[in-house]
């Protein structure tokens, strides 16, 4: 005799209604969905002070490759894609390891790009929670120099035309 | 009759003078050289200013966690032992990469000792050249908060007492 559970005598699953051979039993399904609610695909959103503040020029695997909208210095603000993270340290350490070679493309690419004096690589967050790491290339004589750009003075707009010229030679740099 | 070279009647190489055999002939001998000319093995040197504004509390695979000489903020450098290294990028990919994890044990360690706001990381260099990165704990209302501590005001020296506590507390957190 069949164990008396109501579901016995129900057809077998097949391609239409898998979901209901899969559902509530199966462990492996189970661990999927927890690894669903506790990594969101839809759940990063840029921060509103960096949407205002930068505009996208690239997304890689793991970061929003930024340009911040200040013409004194030639200034990236990546942002790594993915939820809740204020410190670089609550990050996994694959995305960790993504974070640093992300970096480094954008710290080449602007040190080529600009033949900048030096590199400044920088996650404050102090203000502006939201994970992102500063890549600002850096003159002698530059506003500030040779102190840090971050809290002095005024951003200063491009003019367009020198925005989308640079975004462009940048976007090449960064996929060469 | 054999090619004329003058070290065809040379007894064969047997332990004694192995190096005769593998010195000049050998292309992986000439490369392994060529590496230990590229990476001496003692060419690192602390910058003089880097001695002076800091402690060493701890010598990691790669770094030298030191202790900056300022007691108005829990601030670590990590300075990667490697001669001749500016930017990151310059570092190979392993040495990147243990540097994001040597980084990420001094934020981890500092958060946890000091009960931070914020953990601000940077590698800056524009007035000392040699890499070294910035580990410093921020907390609301500290001095020059929420903008960055490089270039603002003039170091305080600790009570030796409460220093080499820290140091103590600091070398607990880092090795556990």
């Amino acid at each position: 005799m069949a164990s008396g559970s109501s579901t016995t005598n129900l057809p077998k699953a097949h391609i239409g209604n898998i979901a209901i051979k899969s559902k509530p039993s199966s462990e492996k399904t189970a661990s999927l969905w927890k690894t669903l609610e506790e990594y969101p695909l839809d759940a990063f959103k840029l921060d509103h002070r960096l949407a205002n503040d930068s505009i996208s020029i690239l997304k890689t695997g793991l970061c929003d490759f930024r340009l911040a909208r200040d013409c004194r210095w030639p200034w990236l603000i990546l942002v790594p894609q993915r939820a809740d993270i204020t410190e670089i340290f609550e990050l996994t350490p694959l995305d960790q390891v993504m974070l640093t070679f992300e970096t480094e493309l954008a710290s080449t690419a602007l040190k080529k790009v600009t033949g900048a004096t030096k590199i400044n690589v920088a996650a404050i967050g102090n203000i502006v929670r939201q994970l992102h790491v500063h890549v600002v290339a850096r003159f002698e004589g530059d506003p500030n120099w040779p102190d840090p750009i971050w809290g002095y003075g005024k951003a200063e707009a491009y003019e367009d035309a020198k925005r989308d010229q640079f975004i462009e030679t940048m976007r090449e740099a960064l996929s060469s």
